[in-house]
């Protein structure tokens, strides 16, 4: 039995929808934002940033915003038993919301066109409202926030989604937001400030699939879509070509209560095989780390680095600002594998272990490649030569950006693969093959699902 | 909409049936399971326990078991804002599990009559498995852990509850038992062992009611029991009084999506409002603490003891063992007040942070009463008051223990109060009214509602 999704119908009719008169041309909005203001990101050593300091972490003079520390890991999943790693650590709880409205009967999404100082393509798509509590409590005296009274509690709000969820595991110690759509009733005017705009599920799913152009926090509230299990939209058939049309029947074949309760048994048995134990420690007692007035760095040049950083902008909260970001290697990439199976799309999830992870593991994509990570070949992890996949099997290759307000120059090539029905792919037991309709459901229970599996399934609307 | 729940039917048919042929005095069993084997439990110094070392932690000579660290804790919630305090930690996740089969068409659960040197009435019901990954990968040299193989992977199960769940916030860093109930065909036979036999849910609750009989772990996972909303069991109204007769309405009234959806943004309005920050340190690090040869010890005598313990016992997988115990200051209470709104018995549950939890902040009981922890009446928490509430309101007033493989001497008044219909109330925001469906959907998304909690819920099967 499926159960109610709050607005599923809205949600598939507007993913039909790929024109709006509110904004006729998404891409050129964003160009446009992008001209009216001038950004200056410039590298700067750590030593450099006002109010931060380093010592056993790097930390603001005022204990707020957030601090890099060091973590000490050990685990026995995967290659690597122990090591040791600076680590983003910032216990609150932000939100991440998208407001929707009908309009002419269609749901449309309020996005902002937003510069982030560590992307590479600077302005893109974000959700109306990110802000941590920092942000919208104005530690760092910037404006309000517009549009937080939404998500707030008390607010008039009918809740299309709502939950926590994580964030990059190796990259943050226990972050997680809240993400969160909520309606406004069509006849409730919402006033739209510069840098805002009303988009379909369509126009957004087009800017998806150019890459680059909708941001992370964006990408895993979109995540949170579901088109639930409905009779067909009258015009479904007709509007969709045949890979999209595959998604839809993927997302939109319910499962059962047996197949869910077999699904969450699978997991629980992987979070039970293996063990976690992370401990935070002083940035100075790391292994094979460098921290000194320029960075902090992996002395073989792996991993990532922490970094300083001068951001002077004239579109964002504050115009002028410093602050550290972690710049990984270059060349990283996500990719899920799909197949039909029973005639209808199966993607093929990793149970995977990240030292940050709340809950220790969680579903990742089919691939996560960090060349920074992988000592070399001998590390990399399964299936890894379907990254090379031939032309004919690819649905999707596009480059996203992670969260720019934290990471520096943090593409991750984004890729699907679909497999023939007659190649036989040989898994290990953390691999599953599940529904799109079966991983949103795990994604509506919290932590089930990790970021970067979450970025990919925002392609997948 | 009520999603389907496996087995609900059976737990109710069962829970109507008090007395079975396959165990005809539940009392009587246990009491000639204690009187069969000997026990003798010393308190020692810590300096004593072999293997044991304290040092920066108090931990095992093979790191294996578990360890006892510090805990620095900052938080906004509560009236202490920073506090230091000792903690166990025990990253893996062990299983807690019970085996039911039907016996003449009626569900019985294999419970185990099993010794914990903590407890204050050493034998009680336990769980048919409680194993540790330690202890099933037999970490202290013991026998195999009888009945594990129905729980692991692959194994000829079907799952009717199988989840990860929270154990003490306070005494317990980031925690977690995966709790099961697994059903085995009726044609299947289960050889019965020394120590089990089989109850009804019927027995079990009467067993609760007299208190100091069924252990938590066992309690834990019977308080993922639902009976779901089916039709009336034809004789379910004759067989039950009138309070028991209120608790099933409450369990069998089915929560609304959109009740059910409310209620977690009301949640996660909790969870995003208060910060908390914890950090593992140095045992030698904490305020307030005395760390010798004796025992780990707040200077003022407060919160809790960590003491060593020496145990000789002729019924648990090792004969004789030592260990570190954790010796709570004596008086806790927990209470939950109820009272009939539109009819149905409501229960009012806290939304309350406590430093081990994985999710930070979880739904407990109305009234959690730690002596220990309150340095005096300024720090009581809110309604305190109705632990001393009339004999005529008080619907549950037993003893439970704690678990008593780690707690010593923590015994735990349960208290249920029913406040007359036309009684008012006032709560704080992070206080919400909820039936016993919907605990019991809550208790089954993960971490949602913490063991003092699920303890309670356990006593109004």
């Amino acid at each position: 039995m499926q159960p109610e999704v709050n607005g599923a119908d809205d949600f598939l009719a507007s993913a039909l929808v790929q024109k709006s008169p509110l904004t006729p041309d998404a891409g050129a909005f964003l160009h446009e934002r992008e001209e009216s203001a001038s950004y200056d990101v410039e590298r700067i050593p750590l030593a450099a940033l006002p109010n931060w300091h380093l010592g056993d972490r790097l930390s603001r003079a005022d204990g707020k915003f957030f601090t890099v520390e060091g973590l000490s890991v050990r685990t026995d999943f995967g290659p690597v038993p122990q090591w040791s790693q600076p680590i983003i650590v910032q216990p609150e709880i932000g939100i991440l919301g998208i407001i929707a409205k009908r309009f002419d009967g269609v749901l449309h999404f309020l996005m902002q066109a937003k510069m982030e100082p560590g992307n590479t393509a600077f302005v893109q798509y974000a959700a109306t409202v990110q802000a941590t509590q920092s942000n919208y409590q104005r530690v760092h005296g910037g404006r309000a926030t517009p549009y937080l009274e939404y998500f707030l509690e008390g607010g008039r709000r009918r809740i299309l989604f709502d939950q926590l969820l994580s964030e990059h595991g190796f990259w943050y110690l226990n972050k997680r937001n809240r993400n969160m759509i909520v309606e406004v009733p069509e006849d409730e005017d919402v006033h739209v400030e510069d840098d805002f705009t009303w988009l379909t599920l369509g126009q957004l799913r087009h800017q998806l699939m150019l890459g680059n152009r909708v941001n992370m926090n964006a990408r895993t509230v979109l995540s949170g879509i579901a088109y639930g299990a409905a009779e067909d939209q009258p015009s479904y058939a007709e509007q969709t070509d045949g890979f999209h049309a595959e998604l839809l029947t993927s997302h939109r074949t319910p499962s059962s209560s047996a197949a869910l309760s077999a699904t969450l048994t699978w997991l629980f048995d992987q979070k039970a095989k293996s063990n976690l134990d992370v401990r935070r420690i002083s940035l100075r007692d790391m292994d094979e780390w460098i921290c000194d007035d320029d960075s902090i760095r992996h002395r073989d040049g792996r991993i990532f680095d922490i970094i300083g950083m001068s951001v002077q902008a004239t579109s964002r909260e504050v115009g002028t600002w410093w602050q550290p970001m972690l710049e990984p290697r270059p060349g990283n990439a996500v990719a899920l594998i799909c197949q039909r199976r029973d005639g209808v799309l199966h993607f093929l999830l990793q149970a995977t272990i990240q030292p940050g992870l709340t809950d220790r593991l969680e579903l990742g994509p089919t691939i996560q490649f960090s060349p920074g990570y992988h000592r070399g070949p001998q590390d990399f992890p399964p299936l890894t030569q379907y990254l090379d996949a031939p032309a004919a099997w690819t649905r999707l290759d596009t480059i996203q950006s992670e969260d720019g307000g934290r990471f520096s120059k943090a593409d991750t090539r984004h890729l699907v693969v679909e497999i023939p029905e007659d190649h036989a792919i040989e898994t290990p037991d953390n691999y599953r093959w599940i529904t799109l309709n079966m991983l949103n459901r795990l994604t509506r229970f919290g932590y089930h699902v990790n970021v970067e599996a979450r970025s990919l399934a925002a392609c997948l609307l």
